[in-house]
């Protein structure tokens, strides 16, 4: 295909840049590594029924207070008053199959209310990673890939992933990328492959899940596709998209 | 030096997250590779007095109404009513010597005018690197490396550029990095260093000055030390440090 029939993959670092990089986009895909976006994806997979994003720690109570399932994370903890976070461990409890679950974090959260802005919005992690190429290949459609960084910032997990998702859609020769984002998270991508964990040991986020003794999680959220559920904003609700890869590409 | 006494680096890649980053530093350092900080270096070196940076086009056409030479860049192109933009090149001419230069730029000035909330700003590009990192490292003080970007985006140039002198200032053992960004600056400066210029060839500014005809501006911006110049602000104006390197490290 030629370089102009190609659709556009973008990265946008931080929902702090989402205004500058979020024209001409008909599909945002929202990615926390660690950890809202995979926790997302394994509850989805794992039987819940809806997962309700909202960006404030009081409309999660006001759901609370309706008799809604909600979780709510702030700076790695779990917020007083819920009883569970982001872990995607306490997305997979048994006891979540069919339920509606209202989510609040710290970044995660925020960048998927902000990406409403775009019309179609799914959730991405490195634990979906293949599935969901999968599908925005076969979508053909300009996509942005929103990294939620940390407080605004940029930050190293959410950048090796979506550079990884870009990386698999300009490798299909279907899509194009201008931005140097969008070139600079391939780069760093390709270079933090071979050895993910070792290469994010120095990066912050690492630092600060690792203070607070979550490495298990950390293991879980870094391990690529143990997952093949791709959630689907649809009506304010996460649900999951009915979706099966049928043939390699 | 334990990590805890050693004075802290990081890179903000560009003004749009300047208020996240500029907290506790002492020195800011204000790098635009393409074109703005490589032709202040140049045009100071060369002897010109004093370079005032000012934000918009109006305020330099004011200063032109008093009577001072001023110089403005939008876009990669000279402005309408103006003798030179931001070539490198236009700033080394002889007839600017001892001369005062008003200068605005697309990204690089806007940056400068930023940085003014930190107590010291220097001018830095790949033209003058290891005398402002000699420079750094003898200060001994905080230090926020600020990308100008393109329109507030992420650029490549001016983050190898940053990741460059962190990587001098990380291996002197006297500095430290915190954030991701400087994490991410400081390798893909590592992977782009022994072929900047074709590192750099998808970069989306060097296809935008590509396309009007600025190829020699690029090889000579993306030259390493060829100046031993630090430009400094004083009272709003730009002027030569009083610098030379005594004894290397």
């Amino acid at each position: 295909m030629s370089l102009e029939q190609r659709k556009r993959v973008e990265v946008c670092f931080s929902p702090r840049q989402f205004e500058l990089y979020s024209k001409d986009f008909d599909i945002c895909v929202v990615i926390d590594v660690l950890r809202a976006t995979t926790a997302i994806c394994a509850g989805i997979e794992n039987g819940i029924d809806k997962i309700i994003p909202v960006a404030t720690v009081e409309e999660a109570r006001e759901y609370q207070n309706k008799g809604y399932i909600a979780a709510a994370e702030r700076n790695g903890e779990v917020v007083e008053g819920f009883s569970f976070g982001n872990s995607p461990y306490a997305f997979m409890n048994p006891e979540l199959k069919g339920k509606s679950v209202v989510l609040s974090t710290t970044n995660g959260t925020q960048a998927i209310v902000k990406a409403t802005a775009i019309p179609t919005v799914v959730i991405a992690s490195l634990s979906n990673l293949d599935v969901i190429c999968h599908w925005l290949i076969e979508q053909h459609k300009n996509v942005l890939l929103l990294g939620s960084g940390w407080k605004e910032k940029f930050n190293l997990e959410d950048t090796i992933c979506a550079g990884a998702i870009a990386d698999q859609l300009i490798e299909s020769r279907l899509f194009r990328a201008e931005e140097d984002s969008t070139i600079a998270a391939k780069f760093i991508y390709r270079s933090a492959r071979e050895n993910m964990f070792s290469f994010l040991r120095a990066s912050s986020h690492r630092r600060r899940l690792r203070r607070l003794n979550l490495n298990e999680d950390v293991k879980y959220c870094l391990r690529p596709n143990t997952l093949t559920t791709i959630p689907i904003l649809h009506n304010g609700a996460l649900v999951k998209l009915n979706y099966v890869i049928e043939n390699a590409l």
